[in-house]
Order: structure tokens, then C-alpha cells, then sequence
């Protein structure tokens, strides 16, 4: 089965041609369809900004890794017992990479995010078809197309991270990071509550993005001073809530600064394994007050986000497609970051579902 | 000082002109101006659903009882100490009808909303002036309206509704009664996260209202079966949180059948005093875990009120307003529901802060 | 194998022979041990105040009803695959008689009270062996023994009680209902924050369990006044966290009479199948602002549950132990009251990891 | 009137007298009575592990500085509008001493602890008398001493730090540092739910005195391999909570790693100006999704703390009593770390309430 890998550990941005990190298609063995299994044509794989990591060895380099885990497709066939959400042959769906076994310590107190066999189930998405259990599969609504689904997964990270805002109606938000998951946070946010809704981003275009989509501001920290702007926008007071959707080491430093007082501040992205941010406990956690936090994945948040998947405006997150045996070029395009986002075509789906 | 009262208890809807309850512009005794109290100049007065309750006696029978608490207007003097907010005379202010005493043990376990001395500013505020604690008193946004910020209060309740939902980005919603709070709860759960937001009404204008205002769905539940059509909405599943705001012990019952299993369902109106809901325990809060809770008043949330306040669309319920001194007229025409809501200009003030 | 079950349909209180219902030990078949099934060998199971609704036909009339689902034991036989939770042939092991099935929409929002497929795995426990789903297994912590193992369910559905109360440390809490929930709902209360700890319960021997186990105080409904002596333990304010464990509709009426304003009250029992409890809107939702709410079963409760049951004082609730084929006897004694928990011994199994 | 002061800044530990801070008793203004006022006659004023902060100039260097804010008296003169609590001259007393305006954005907002004039009735209480506006005035109950209630302030701080721990009944929760904070903390958590309670501190008699209070497990983090520990106590799992009580630099750092996956760990002491905590956003945000948070003071938790103080044993907090002229010699024992706790008599009041 073709399936897009990285088949040399390494940086993909890296300029030297000897060392840099590869993206080829290979052929991985077939995965084998178990009971409860349910195996997916898979119509659509998004490159995801963690990609590159995994390019660059972080959860392991003995290659090929087999990559993608934002995916949407038309089921192909179904284990015997995989009866229990009702999905037949040819439904339209989306999912989470991820199986929660539901019998570990974790997944028995309520916080499947720390299953311990997460990785069981855990198969590259770029790929002709996946197999899956059913307790990951879930069917697209009519009003959502093929192309937009795949997007469902980062779309429960959105969800996510919405969730540990803990965010009342009329807070002030401010998200860092003009990226697919900054993107989306924003969109999220917006129909969360959120007021005062600002994106800091030091790229023109993703601001300009941002505010076709609900940004009441935008913040470029480069010509500008953020925690000026912050104040101005927030009548001195800070953001209620302050999201970092940037992974950025140098992003993060100001953040706790343009935090309101009993604000939450969500670490909603991956960061370099090394790198330790200096937080002045007195200030930040005794005098102001903050709530830091972060999240891994996004568990009992795929129902909801399936929910709001239709009221999101998509349109600029999709219009970078690429077939699959095309994958080193899309990569490549992903890193010049000309589009926001980059998807992989892995079979030609007609979409008879889709109303919009 | 001229002020708006029930002059005579009894039903506003009384057919009978001899037993109907009767409001008057009667002339009332300045409020004293102690040191800490600001004096405004009410420009805006709205009429609340709550006022024919009054009427009717609901709080007391010794008439006149003045009335008014959703209200606009300009400051006009400060006490000698009242510089806690930075307000200043000629400021644009709305506010809180009732001031927080800060001292008794509610207000002490941070449960405002049971202040032993809630009453000591509760002053009618369709009038020419009213004096409150400072308190109670919040400038209005340069981009609120006289006219718009009069309903800040009646805001703040949409926003105490949505607090208590205690709703997560994408949960179902449905709100019973397009009256005033219903249809700004609308807006505000709207703007919170409520995917299949759907308005339960009898009267077609009020279903059409909210459909311009964010429902994505209407139920008449006197043609159609609100338990069928909520099924149809929700996929069989029900609304993850419903909201009363129709204050009728008819259309209560039906609410719990509709509910997800461990929905939260919001009482948010007032309620005949003698009317007692028959509560299936075994189905609804042992079986289904459902949560039942209410509202009476909108401690805390005011300054989130203030800050959605400019993304709320209050044209519809802007355009009915009447002289103080057309009070009589402005009452029958509320009662006759031809407008979702009748506003009072106490006094003719030019709005030099409103930018929209 | 030899199982307890409801023979006859009826109530066990009858005092008509003709018409009681029927408990006898019957033969049931073997259950299949599944490639992630647990066997084990069962050696206390208790009986539960839920076991004479089965007679009485609560879930269905076709006998023979098997019942049983407080139970401990140990490990028999593994299933090739039942490995996940490191179990050992020999362990000594309680657990959930419910399996969630990780699947359904229910299980996969957090919410696996509403699984779908709940009753899969709901197998009777008053038998020889019984063979659970190996997410249905807890092994016992040494200081635990196995009689008191077989409390884990009932602790996890105060666990659950406790879990939806919000209490925060202080706030003060009356139990209605002093039978073996509402003993362990005290105990666990009582190291949960609670104060001014008082149980509401018209008999003195339960009263005076409660007693020696943490009541702070104690009221008999029947010869004193309830709403009086709430006044005096509260000050006249109320108590923040009302439990109901009673499950009887004439205890459930005053209870929301010494609800604080803005308690939360929880209806913990089961409560007849017709029962509707009158509920004042006006009173006690919008003027009281209290929540309502309830309890189906206990998800994600007993790995805290295996935490506190080392700390719990079960002496009490231990004392009354007869052999599985005095089944008959032993649920007559419970009916009668005689002791506040009967507990059969299904084999007899040395207890050799217990230190207490 | 006599009040214990700050009469030269620097370190109270300086071994050099020439440098060193000093703590003085000097002739301070009466405090006006103003009409909301309470004048309390102080019995007992404790030292506070911060007071040796204000010595080192943490709030200002301009001496005289007034100390003491842990205080009980009697009630000697009432404001003649101070009757909203219900006072009477003579009341035993104790409370908070900073003062809520409940006027400003923060107080309006719910969030009293960062009140814009929060310092306005910030007076020293190590004095002959204390002058506090009525609302920081809480009766005692007859069962707590005016020497156990000079505790009520640093109990206060337990319960919000209990607060913020969002603890669940049978969380395993560590505490390190064994002040008198982390003593009372200890203690509080004891009764709200915690298991496997661990107190980490060097000093071996503070272990031994949180060992007679509850503490399950002690770890010496000096001879002792405190992550080895942490595994061994919580079965590998981490502490559900942690709470840092030592305000030590060196002391937190190890805290995150004994902290389970998805944690909440709170900062609840003061911590050097300038410190910064290196904080690696990958394994302890990301990774672990912990959640990191602290408290500047304890808004909305003194009633609570007054219902649960008759439930701590203060003994060993309260047998170091000084007289107001020895001030001197009580903060060189408080420095010595001879007591858990030190304690200025005020003045020799006759305590006829208490019972115990």
C-alpha cells in the first residue's frame, strides 16, 4: 500500500541538500482488518505542522515513519463486530489517529489523553487506506465535504484547547500563533465567547487571514510593541485568556505579560524538547494570579467538533491539494509555508455527500 | 421628580377597567446623594417583563411603587468620594439596579446575588433622575448607544444564563420563549458555542426574529411536536442544554423530554409564585442525570455584559420608544405585545459618545 | 453454576406468601472467558438496597434474575489478550459490574454513564464465579480484605455522589437516609470537607451508626423538627450540599427547605418508577437559585474509590455474612432491617494478601 | 498606641548586627473610626512567615513599617453604621486584614483578590488596637479561643489554596514545605479529600509534626531520593495535587516531576523577586498537560475557614506566646525556627467565650 514516510531523519527546511530530512512514498504491508476494525479508502490526508518534527527524529528515527493522521475518506469494509456506531460500507468519514483502550488507569479515570496503548492503533493516514478500531471513526455530517472533513482532527485540538480555556462569555482572548491550529483556535474562539479577539502573528498574510475570520485585532510583534498594543485593546487590563498556537520559544517570552490578572494562559502547541521557559513564579503565579496549562490530544472532543465543523469557514485551509504520489513537493510547499495548509489527495473520491 | 409607578395593583391584562392594575407619572422625592453615590441623568428606560409582575403585587401592594431598572443616562453629580470607577460628569453610563453590600456573609462567600441589603439602592429609574452607589455604575463603550446601553442590564441576565449553563464549545442548545431575554440569550449563546441553537416559541414573529438573529432552528410547539422535531434537530440525542426563558408552567413541562442525558437545564425566568413542576425523579435526575438550576439575579456579570454589548444586534429591540410621560400608553402597548421591546426617553439627551 | 437469583416476582415485603416475591440459588450456565475476559472467582457479594426493586420487576419480569454486582474475589482465568492491566491468576480483585464499551457517543464525550451498550458485561455476582471485561477489574490493595473489597461498588457510588456535590472544603452538609449509601456517602463527605456533617434518618440504631462514624449531628424527622434543627446547625443559613440516599418520596419533600441559597442537591437513591416530586420554580430555582441534580451509576469513580476504601471504617457494614445457599435467609435479614448490610459468601477463600 | 514595626530594613537573619533588619515596638497614631468601622482591642497577633519579607523591604522601605495581619480581640468601639454583621461590643473576634472596596473592576468582576484599593485598611495589627471596616470582621464561634483564633487569616489561605487545587475525593496530593502554611494545609487537605498525604520537608521535626496531623508519608529530600519516593507512595503514578508551601528556589524544582499526568500544581508561598523557574513547555505542559497556578491572598474563603477551624488541632501552633513589648526577642525566636508558629499577646483579655 503507498504510503508517504519520512525515509531520512532530518530537518526538511534544512539547505543542504546531504543532510536535509526526506519525504518519499513507499510501500507499507496492508494493515489487518480485526472484529471491531473498520478499514477507510482514505479520500483526503492534511500535512500537519508536527510533521516536520517527526521528520526531525522527535518521536523516533528508524524510518520509514509513516506519516498522516488528519484524514477523511469512504469506509471500505467492516470486522465482523463493528456494528456499535452504526457505519456501513461507503459512509462518508473523519477520525482520531488515536484508539483509547478504555481499560488502563487512565482511560478508567476520565483522562483517556494518557492512555498507555495509545499507540496501538496509531497507522500513517497518507496512505491508500487506513484501518482503524470503530471507536475512532466517525461519520461526516452531509454539509461537510470529503476535503473539508480532514480537517476534523485538528479541529478537535481547536476544541480542545477551548476546553481548557475554561473561558466565560465576554472574556478578552488573544491567541499567538497564525497557523492551522491559530487559525482554527481563532474561528473557535470567536463562537466561544471570546471578545476583545486578537491574533498576534508576525506574518502579514496569516493576519490578514485572521481578520477575514473574526480578529478584532491583530498584533505584528515585530513592528510593534504587543504589550502596548495589548493594553490599548484591553483597556490596560490584559486578555482574560491567552492561547500560544506558535510552539515558538522566543513567542512564548511575552505572554504571561499581556495575561489579565486570574488569567488562563494554554500551551496549545509543541515545543523544542530542551527548551525551558524562565517563569517568575512571584510575578506571574503569586502576585497576578495566572493559570498555565497545556494539552497533548484532544480526547471526548470529536463529537463537538463534528458539531461545529459546518459553521467554520474552511475554505482558505483547503485549496492546497496535492496527490499522493506528489508528497515531496507538497511538503515542500507546506515548508515555505506559501499556504496555510497543505493536503494530500490520497484516492479520487467522488463526494456524493457533500450539500455545500 | 417625575417618575413612572403602579398607582393601582392589579392585572395589566385585566379586561375589566375597574380592576385593572394601572400605571401613572406621579412626582416622587429626590434620592439624597451621599458621599459615595453618582447622580444620573436617565436618558433610556426600558420596560422589563417583570414590571406587570409588580403590578400584580409580586413584590409588594402599598402603591405608588416606582418602577424601572433596565436603564441609560448621563451623570450628572458625583459624591464627594465617589472616584473608585474614574467617572466624571457628563459620562455615558448604564448600570446595576441593585447594589452589593460587600459586608453580609453572601456577599462575603462571593454570592452577590444574596445580599442581605440588595434593596438599600433599588430605585425606580423611569425617571427624570436616579442616584446610585458607584458601584452600580459602568461607562458605557464609545460604540454603545444611549439608546443600546439601557439594555445592558437585561444583558447582563443573558450572560448569567450563559454562565450557568456552564455550556463547552459545540454542546446543542435550545431556549424555550422569544421574549426580551430570550432572544438575547439567543444572541449570547449564539456567540458561546451553541451549535443546533434553536428557539422554542408560539408566536411567529418571535420565531422569525430569532432566525435573524442566529437560530438555526424555530419549534411552534403548538402545530409541531416539540419532541419530534427536537429529535429530529439533535439526531435523537436531545439538547445538551436547555433554557426556560418563557416563565410558563405550560411550556416548562415538556423541557426535560428534550434534554440530552446529563443535560443542564436553566430556569431563567420568574415563575407563577404557587406553580409547583412535577419532577419525575426516577426518570430525570436518577436515570437521565439531568441538572436543574435558576437565576435570580446577575452578580459578576456586568463587565462581560459591557464588553459583548457591541456585538449584540439590538435594532429590533430599540425601536419602540416613548416619552416619560406617554408611560400609561408605553405599559399597553408593551402588554400587547406588538413590540419585543418598549423603551422610555426620560429625558431628551443628545448622544455625542455613540459612534454606530 | 450456582447463582442467586429472583425466582418469583413480587415484593419481598409481602406479607402474603402467596403473592411475595422469591429469591433462590439456581443453576445458571457458565459464562464464555473472552480473548480479554476475566474469570473470577467470586468470594463476597453483598447484597444491595437496589436487589428488592429487581424483585419487585424495576428492569423486567422475566425470572429467573440473576443478581448480584457488589462483589470481590479472585483472579481464575485470564483471556489470551487480557493483559492490559497487568492481572495475575491469584489476584485479589473487585470491580464495576458494568463494562463501558469506549464506543458509543456517550463513551466517547466522557460521559460513559450513558454508554449503549452498558449491559453487556452486567453478569450476576452471587455465583460461584462471575467473568467481567478486564476494564471491569480493580485489584484490591493489600491493606483492603476481600469482605471489605466487595464494598468498592457501593464506595464508588458515594465516590460519584461526592464527585457531583462541587463541595468545597467548609461548606456544610446534611445526608438524608442512613442506610449503606448514605453511611458511605458520610464517611466519605466527612473526609471530603464537609462540616456541620448531619444525617437526617428516622432510625436511632442508623442514627447512631452515623454517630460514631462522623455525624456532627443527627435528626429524626419523625419526632423532631427538621427545618428547626437545620436553622440551629446551619445559623439559620442552611446547609450548602443536601444528599438525598433515602430514595423515598416523602423524605425528598423538605429537603430543599434546608437547601443554603445557591446549595447544590443531589438525589441519590432510586425513587419510584411514578414519583413526582412537586417543585416550586418560583422558590426555589429562581429565588433560591438551587441545583438540582442526580446519579445513574459511577463512571471514572473507582480507581478514587480503591484510594479511599483503605480509610473508610467498615466494621458495620461487614458483620452479617451467610453462605451463598442461605441466600433466602440472608435476604429476609436484609428486608428486615436487622443489619445495615448482609453479605453472602459465595466460596471459601482464604484471604491471604489482606494485612488489616 | 503601641505597634510592633519594622524600624530598620534588611535581613532579620543577617549575622551582622550592623546590617541586620530590626524589629522594634514604637508609639503609631490612633486609627480613625469611621462610620462603617469596627475598633477591635487585640488579644493575639501571630507572626507571618512574610513578616521577615517586609523586613528585607519586599513592600516598600520607608520605616516605621507596621506588622501583623493574623490577629483575634474583642470588640471595643462600633462605627455608627457598622451593624450590617450583626456586632456587638465585646464580641470575640477575628478577620481579614485588607478590605474588598466592591467598587472596582476586579471586585465587580468576582475577583476580589486584586481589588485596586486593596491597601486602603491594610493596618498593623500587632498593636494595642486594630481599626478594620465591618466587613473584615468575623465573629468567632464559642468553641474556638481568641488564642486559636488569631489563626484564622493563614487558615483562610489553607482553604483558598484547597480551592484551587480542584481536588477530587481520594487525589493523592503532596505538600512540601512544613511551615506553618504547609502545616494548616496539610491539615485542611486531611479533611478535604486528599489520600496518600505527603509532606516533603528537611526539618525533622516538621515531619514529625505533620505525621501527628495526618500526614500518611514523609519524604527528607535531603537523604532521601525524592522522585523515588513520590513512585513508590503513588504506585508510579505521581501526586494528583501538589502544593508548594516553602517558597523555596531550590524546593521547586523537583515539584513537576512527582506530579501526575494531568496535575495541578499550585504555588502557594511567596518567592524571591527575581526568580525564575526554568519551565520546560514540551514535558510538563505538553507532555503532561499539568496545570501550574498560585494565590496572592484568599478572597471569599473566610467563612468557610471559620467553619473548619474548630476541626484543626492548633496546639503546637499556639504554645510560643510573647507580650507585645518582647516583639524583639519573639521575632529572633520566630527566625530560630524553634516553633512552628510565634504569637504576640496584644493585650490580656479575659477569654470568657471559648469553650475549649
Amino acid at each position: 500500500m503507498r504510503t508517504v514516510a519520512v525515509t531520512k531523519i532530518g530537518s526538511l527546511r534544512d539547505p543542504d541538500d546531504q543532510t536535509r530530512g526526506r519525504i518519499g512514498v513507499v510501500d507499507f504491508p496492508d494493515q489487518p482488518l480485526g472484529p471491531e476494525d473498520v478499514r477507510i479508502r482514505v479520500a483526503y490526508s492534511a500535512i500537519c505542522g508536527s510533521d516536520p518534527h517527526l521528520a526531525e527524529g522527535f518521536f523516533g528515527t528508524d524510518v520509514p515513519i509513516g506519516l498522516g493522521h488528519e484524514l477523511s475518506g469512504v469506509v471500505e469494509a467492516l470486522g465482523e463486530r463493528a456494528h456499535r456506531t452504526g457505519l456501513s460500507i461507503g459512509d462518508r468519514v473523519a477520525g482520531n489517529f488515536l484508539r483509547f483502550c478504555g481499560t488502563c488507569t487512565p482511560c478508567r479515570t476520565g483522562r483517556q489523553q494518557f492512555c498507555e496503548h495509545i499507540q496501538d492503533y496509531n497507522r500513517p493516514g497518507m496512505a491508500e487506506t487506513v484501518t482503524w478500531h470503530e471507536s475512532q471513526v466517525y461519520r461526516l455530517p452531509d454539509s461537510v465535504s470529503l476535503l473539508q472533513g480532514c480537517l476534523l482532527e485538528p479541529t478537535s485540538v481547536a476544541v480542545r484547547i477551548a476546553d481548557k480555556t475554561n473561558i466565560r462569555v465576554g472574556d478578552r482572548v488573544a491567541i499567538c500563533g497564525g497557523g492551522p491550529i491559530g487559525q482554527l483556535a481563532l474561528q473557535v474562539m470567536r463562537m466561544n465567547g471570546a471578545t476583545s479577539l486578537t491574533l498576534i502573528e508576525p506574518i502579514a498574510e496569516r493576519r490578514a487571514m485572521a481578520q477575514r475570520h473574526g480578529a478584532q485585532h491583530v498584533i505584528d510583534p515585530i513592528t510593534e510593541s504587543q504589550a502596548v498594543r495589548a493594553g490599548e485593546i484591553t483597556d490596560g487590563r490584559g486578555f482574560d485568556v491567552v492561547i500560544d498556537a506558535s510552539g515558538s520559544s522566543r513567542a512564548v517570552r511575552g505572554l504571561l505579560d499581556i495575561a489579565a490578572q486570574g488569567a488562563t494562559v494554554i500551551y496549545g502547541a509543541m515545543y523544542p524538547h530542551d527548551f525551558e521557559m524562565p517563569l517568575n513564579l512571584s510575578d506571574y503565579l503569586y502576585l497576578k494570579e495566572l493559570t498555565l496549562t497545556g494539552l497533548f490530544v484532544s480526547p471526548y472532543a470529536f463529537p463537538r467538533a463534528l458539531q461545529i465543523l459546518p459553521h467554520l469557514d474552511l475554505a482558505e485551509l483547503t485549496q492546497a491539494v496535492f496527490d499522493l504520489e506528489d508528497a515531496p513537493e507538497a511538503f515542500a510547499v507546506h515548508v515555505s509555508g506559501r499556504y496555510p495548509k497543505v493536503i494530500l489527495r490520497c484516492n479520487d473520491i467522488v463526494d456524493e455527500g457533500a450539500i455545500a
